[in-house]
């Protein structure tokens, strides 16, 4: 198709799409004639992917950019290409390294070992979650494990789930997909839906 | 204590103190001299509350406004106040009215009156999910109840137990605090814990 109709189909301008080839998140048509270039349905799904990435996930081109690079590099493994996309998609909290930072990361750490989960040292959501003890001690919220344990079992059971919706042998372009998908948009699903849940369980209890 | 002590003891600057009193986010202290206010463990415990909000669950003062409003007067039901405090913090997504948006919207509607969920119309955690709907959509994720089962039964689960920790005759401040956290902190401990979750579900798949 020439990239009038990928404009089309993708809902994005002409010069969007140039834009996404010049930053490199989207690979060149192929040159049919000096003035033509030819794109797929694999410049299709890839627009697609960007465009929910930017939209939804707000990620900035700079991330979709790492993002792209281990897709197209077939020696990184699927589980060291998701680390990457969910390295890149952050949210990255800045670390202050004041002693209740300190603690409240030694505190993750140990939570991680603790269930025996396999996870990098550098994951950003380890800092994602030890910003969020932090707040929660200053407002007075001591945290045990009791307290984790049902936000422990619902996201390993949600995860668990989004892993196994990864078909065996699927191209690699699709799983990448699946899987940005499911950190990315299934978590404000679960986000979503979890608020709607307060307001039900709210309703059922206090109104 | 006076306004010194309230700084030391809340982590906050004496102007950062001053300009939530002028913002009516937190009661001027009594009054015992021309040159002093007199502060107590409410002023702290308010102050904690609104740092938490701005700074986690990164809430402008608009919106702090209108749920320090309502735990102020007396007359709004627990419930409702727990709605006014999701309503403000949203989050509130641009809602396009295009086809796509309107048929996700409408199965949204459709989800929450099948799950028997009481959930106001206006409530923003149906447009967030809308959004997300039209997003998977257009990535090519068909939305089906099967798919969204794990979800919604997770934030069910872990709503339940939210309210459940409300205890029973606590004062009205106490509870607006537990609610708020559940909603805006606890929501990231679930997002932190569903990202360390999928990356160990990842390596014990592919790692």
């Amino acid at each position: 198709m020439q990239i009038s109709e990928l404009s089309d189909r993708s809902g994005l301008t002409v010069q969007t799409i140039k834009f996404y080839i010049r930053e490199g998140l989207l690979p060149k048509g192929s040159v049919v004639s000096a003035t033509r270039a030819e794109y797929d349905h694999r410049h299709l799904e890839r627009l697609r992917l960007i465009s929910a990435l930017r939209e939804v996930g707000d990620l900035p081109v700079a991330a979709i950019q790492r993002i792209v690079e281990a897709i197209e590099d077939e020696r990184v493994s699927l589980h060291e290409l998701f680390g990457t996309a969910q390295y890149a998609i952050g949210p990255h909290v800045a670390a202050p390294y004041d002693p209740h930072w300190r603690a409240a990361r030694q505190d993750v750490d140990a939570l991680v070992r603790e269930l025996g989960w396999t996870v990098g040292d550098r994951s950003p959501a380890r800092d994602l979650l030890a910003h969020t003890f932090v707040a929660l001690r200053r407002l007075g919220f001591p945290i045990t494990l009791t307290d984790l344990r049902p936000y422990v079992k619902a996201a390993a059971e949600v995860a668990d789930h989004e892993i196994g919706r990864v078909a065996d042998g699927a191209p690699r372009a699709r799983t990448v997909h699946t899987l940005l998908v499911s950190t990315v948009l299934y978590e404000q699903v679960l986000t979503a839906l979890h608020r709607l849940a307060q307001e039900d369980a709210s309703a059922r209890r206090f109104g």
